[in-house]
């Protein structure tokens, strides 16, 4: 008989209330891993800093959960993170506390290489990843990826005799996938991208600066341009059942942001 | 003709895409302003500094909306704002932009008195506050408010000798009213700050610290026992036809924090 | 004999370490309050909120500061709040807690107004403001001002056959001035927003948006020009003794800011 | 004759203000690497993500700097970075820009493992580095870094018949060393930690829970204690030329923190 049996357990206890809880878990916990964006591992896994949230549901019947084992399951957890594995680490949860639903998120920064357009120069852009996976009941698995992109104004161009207001953006979709189906987080920044006025880049020497610049005068967009042409993008996967997609743009010549959303289908009911 | 006339109006030329956008607006638009919690004025209004964002929906065949007009609506207002007035903004807003939908989202810090349980001793307590409010095919109006409370850990008290770990924690919630109903911040407040083991108090004394460090001893509650004690005071209460309320505490036996969450009832489509 | 005298004063005790304490006192109290932009009142006192770090030193020999003291004597204050008020704050708590010297630290929103260019609609622009105290052996108040700007790249407007990029900038201003002399925040932002390629404004129809696009692309500005600028200004005011500038520039074509800074003169000893 | 040299270097020409500048370059930078906390190698490189700031001073008659160096150096850098590594890289950008004086800083999240009093069930805590070098005429190098640990009220504990408001607190030391010594963040972590009231711990058991709430209860601490402890430690490590160490602790009891800070010796003159 060890130490901990002689303790009561408190948290194992009835409760009279008679009132589930939708969630309860750990939040903001630190986490170190690694992250394989597609389950062929056409990309390199890459070694990231993010956090995690972690829940069960709890039955009316139960005084409380066992908040270390959640942390036990992550610490333990030894393959590289992926979508699959963020809802394997679920379908644990759900079991070794014994719950009826999972459900977690976690969040962290991914890098791409991007080339300047002329010189080919590379770089790294830091891309911002959401994984957000339900078990149970409600089947659920949504991943957010934002980035940024430039802007550039069709309506100063047009009514300036010369120069237009441009600015950067921040690019976000949240997606789910049919069945067996997935998108790399690379693949799906690539296709958000392209329906910006540019691609920002992290190194540009003065003929790519020159590029760029005119690229974006030759393709201005509206936010409402740019999460349109998102939503065509998006729409036209076949492996895409649900998703939402937004633009922020950090106006040059304003204080607050320009936004547009537009989520497809309106409910997101049928996806997995 | 004013000069404006002769410049082209881009944004309302019409759009091939066939793509209507769900929300297309202004975000982080800082904002002074006086909030009346109820409106029946029982609370006196107060001054505060916030942030707004405000949409609109537009249709398939116009390319963009007029995003000054946002700006002008809110600058031009001049009652206090309060719950009724933010959907009289968005209702204005779905005028002024011909739009079938509007929304939009106050966000700001709003004071209350605490006073010290044995000195009486007051002080202010910053609660934050966040009201939507959807008018359109689909009217809600959610308000959420944040604020600080004590938990104790009942395993922590019981299992040990002496002593009990405790700490802040964060309460919230989000509510929907029924028609004709309402519950002003403070009231909402009060009620979700009976649940936690103490509340806390910008001043205390050396009598009012031994007895609040006495009373959250003798109210010990895990974070699920405050979500349901929560959920179960906004139940009882005949003005809430939905609500989402959780605890997140900042444990001071770990980085990370603990949290729970209820939902009630689980759909919120009946309620304003 | 009140209830406190019969508890022990365990902060008033002796302490053996030898080790004097620097600052000691409260953070991140948050604060609703009206602020007296200058002492002549020609800027009407203007309702904000915002949050206090209040401290003082400790010597050797005393093993803690009494920390509700700092709160009370804060909500006792019941004038606006100024720079020449958050020194008498100071000076109040080294009396109140017998120190030697005291430090604060008010930050706060601040909004000034700004009209468009050409129909001069106007709106509210939101300055980020801190103001520094220290009083004792070392006097000193440094007032920082940080507001929004656009900035227009000069290398990428001549290397270009059109368009140029450009971005929003936070200007950013920390200042000490000499005895007897001060500049309200709204003067002080006017300086420094004269140095970028054009103001910022929170309300722009089609004219003014003509010209803002035109009047950016005529005034060119690197990060470099920028500081430049805005330091020839403030040393060419006479109340201004001690200055270090900077600007971030949200550059639209990458996902870092560019930055430049100033100080001048290069030693603060000087001034008050 | 490649494409850029036909473009003008409108950075490289002359300026005639006459005003030198303190720092320009890039901030904000995302970058993904791996540290090595010591020299030595006695604790293996660990991968991180985290964000830089790299600058150097321009001199009066240059017009603008070079900001894709910054990027390229960075970008080009393969080698673990590390506080010597870190120095070498402003020493670098000092070189490619020409510079007289050159300064960087390095922000990244870094871990530790904690094992539990009791049953030695291990886990990851996460602190917050923060490496700032100077090269040129002021040569420096400052090591901050930030983590949890618990703080017990000695005043709550001594005046209550029974418990002790306790919270988490966050540690924070920027630390000066001699010429040729130097502390990796572990030891300097492990230096800190010991002056709170007790460690925090990724993964605790029951038994674990009951050894640390009474741990924490035999050693209360005023945030001026944890201070002066932390002090007296650093202080009596001949490594270190200077330090400025400080705890802002959580109250649970209240909205806002306690916070102490300690620097010594008072003049940072002197160190590396």
């Amino acid at each position: 008989m060890n130490a901990t049996t002689l303790l009561p357990d408190v948290q194992s206890r009835a409760d009279s209330r008679n009132l589930a809880i939708d969630k309860v878990g750990v939040t903001q916990l630190p986490f170190s891993f690694c992250f394989a964006s597609t389950s062929d591992n056409q990309a390199l896994p890459q070694n990231t800093v993010g956090s995690v949230d972690l829940f069960v549901s709890l039955p009316p019947q139960h005084k409380g959960t066992h908040m270390s084992r959640f942390v036990q399951l992550l610490r333990d957890w030894e393959q590289p993170l992926s979508y699959v594995a963020m809802r394997e680490i679920c379908l644990l949860a759900r079991e070794r506390l014994d719950a009826r639903r999972a459900c977690g998120t976690l969040r962290f920064p991914y890098f791409v290489n991007r080339e300047a357009p002329v010189t080919g120069e590379s770089g790294q852009l830091q891309l911002r990843i959401t994984v957000d996976v339900s078990v149970g009941d409600c089947e659920e698995l949504i991943v957010t990826v934002s980035g940024p992109a430039t802007s550039l104004c069709p309506c100063s161009k047009e009514i300036s005799t010369y120069g237009a207001h441009n600015q950067r953006c921040e690019l976000t979709a949240s997606v789910k996938f049919h069945a067996d189906c997935e998108i790399g987080v690379e693949e799906l920044f690539e296709m958000m991208e392209r329906s910006a006025s540019n691609a920002v880049y992290p190194t540009l020497k003065r003929v790519d600066e020159k590029h760029v610049t005119e690229a974006a005068y030759d393709n201005p967009k509206f936010v409402e341009d740019i999460v349109r042409d998102m939503a065509q993008t998006l729409k036209a996967d076949s492996r895409i059942a649900w998703f939402r997609c937004g633009s922020e743009n950090f106006e040059s010549i304003h204080q607050h942001n320009a936004f547009a959303q537009i989520e497809w289908p309106e409910s997101r009911k049928d996806a997995w």
